[in-house]
């Protein structure tokens, strides 16, 4: 009957190695054992495949002579819910809405982890923002909150990154959070199976050591039922699409006075359950 | 050299028929000759190969024995650009920016010409909007304005249909327009050297008979090299994106009361060179 419906408790990623250009893989422990060798994204192949275990291709590898990658590739949307924790729509200047705050970050946007974060000249007042974020499996239209369990595949985690300086430089944020590798993704996507409640994870960032955001994942206003209910009223989510929560309070827009990213900074989030995403600032021209 | 270089003057179609479940075509007069058999947007695959012609695969058949398809079906992006008529801006009581507000309708809302676009309850407040569409030939990251016109493979019409209770629920505006079949398109891509200027096409929707909108496109703010610049500073832009540059004045939303469109009435969109976009409105569940 396949993943959709069962039980399976992975941690999948996408990897790089002498061997394999593009890879999947299954975390075991301190190895990984790969598979879907020659897809272009082998993980959202799997997920599209609704099989209950991957087809693996060989034998495990050192996870230490690997490059880990973004776990999803090419997610067929990433939607970005905005101003979803009460204390930083409240350091935003921004008023919570009575629906979500939906946005489309371009998959353009996608790194992996341990990966520079790129800062051209165009994306002025760079700012970071972790969030937990939710990977379709089955698709719907219309999808009843109370099914909202069954169309979710697994967890991962998303540095929004924003430029504000064009995010906010109209309405409209969709580009200012879209420069390349402004959504590093990642290290890994953890089955649902592995995550018993996704609203009582521990949620931080640091930047350079220390503490910018620290929260809980039950402080969300809008929850994973009903952003998946109020998607799905409106559009068809597909498999493989990627919801980010929206990110707690503590981003450098929201400080006094404001604080941007610098290069060769390390920003580092932690979500309970689903690793640790580590990416550095890079000034480019 | 292919067509990312050459002269070539053509009229392009996706379309279906009792031979061809989808299939590409080159309008000749009242007859359409077949290419692309077999390819999922056959006109995309097309324009990616960068030939300076189709591959035909048969005899041209009557235009009438045909159902004309949107000519672009799965488009990488859909980019949208906000208050780009000075006019439309006022009406819509907004200002107009100093860059370009940007936002991303979701490809799933596409559909073609002589369709239905349904309007179920949740769609609240639904809208029209004559637009004007570029599609990218070869992409490219950072274009300098000089160089629009080479990036620009062709032209072609958009109703970028809005249910505004949703797109103005929150600020940010992709969901509200991209219900399915909130993209009309079509009914054909027109190559750029039959339009020797984008700036100076007449532009008009009528709703049920009646003139709505009837504009030209010389009154564009941001013309089609400042889009294509901006755009693509930030975000490397795609063989077959699509820009979508704006509507003028004349919406529902600007009228005194709002005019909201109703079950069962038909849109037409002529635009100067590029054709005529028919949709009628069905109210659904």
């Amino acid at each position: 009957m396949g993943l959709f419906g069962e039980i399976i408790f992975m941690k999948l990623v996408s990897f790089s190695s002498k061997e394999y250009a593009v890879c999947g893989g299954v975390l075991e422990g301190d190895r990984v054992r790969p598979f879907g060798q020659g897809e272009a994204d082998p993980v959202l192949a799997y997920i599209r495949s609704g099989s209950s275990l991957p087809a693996f291709d060989g034998a495990s590898l050192p996870l230490d002579e690997v490059r880990l990658l973004a776990p999803l590739q090419y997610p067929p949307r990433i939607f970005g819910i905005g101003l979803n924790y009460r204390e930083h729509a409240a350091e935003s200047k921004m008023a919570v809405q009575s629906v979500p705050t939906v946005f489309l970050k371009l998959s353009s946007s996608i790194t992996g982890p341990d990966t520079d974060v790129l800062l051209p000249p165009d994306a002025t007042q760079p700012d970071y923002e972790a969030e937990l974020a939710v990977v379709i499996a089955k698709g719907g239209h219309r999808i009843p909150e109370g099914d909202w369990e069954q169309h979710v595949f697994g967890y991962t985690i998303v540095n929004d990154v924003s430029a504000r300086g064009v995010q906010l430089a109209t309405s409209q944020w969709t580009l200012g959070k879209s420069f390349p590798t402004f959504t590093p993704l990642g290290p890994c996507v953890v089955t649902r199976d592995e995550v018993p409640d996704p609203h009582a994870l521990d949620i931080r960032l640091t930047l350079g050591g220390e503490v910018m955001q620290d929260a809980n994942t039950r402080d969300l206003i809008f929850r994973i039922p009903q952003l998946i209910a109020y998607l799905s009223k409106i559009v068809a989510l597909e498999t493989g699409d990627i919801i980010s929560t929206g990110t707690p309070p503590g981003v450098g827009l929201g400080r006094t006075p404001p604080r941007w990213l610098r290069d060769d900074e390390e920003m580092v989030i932690d979500i309970e359950r689903l690793g640790t995403l580590r990416n550095r600032t890079r000034v480019t021209e």
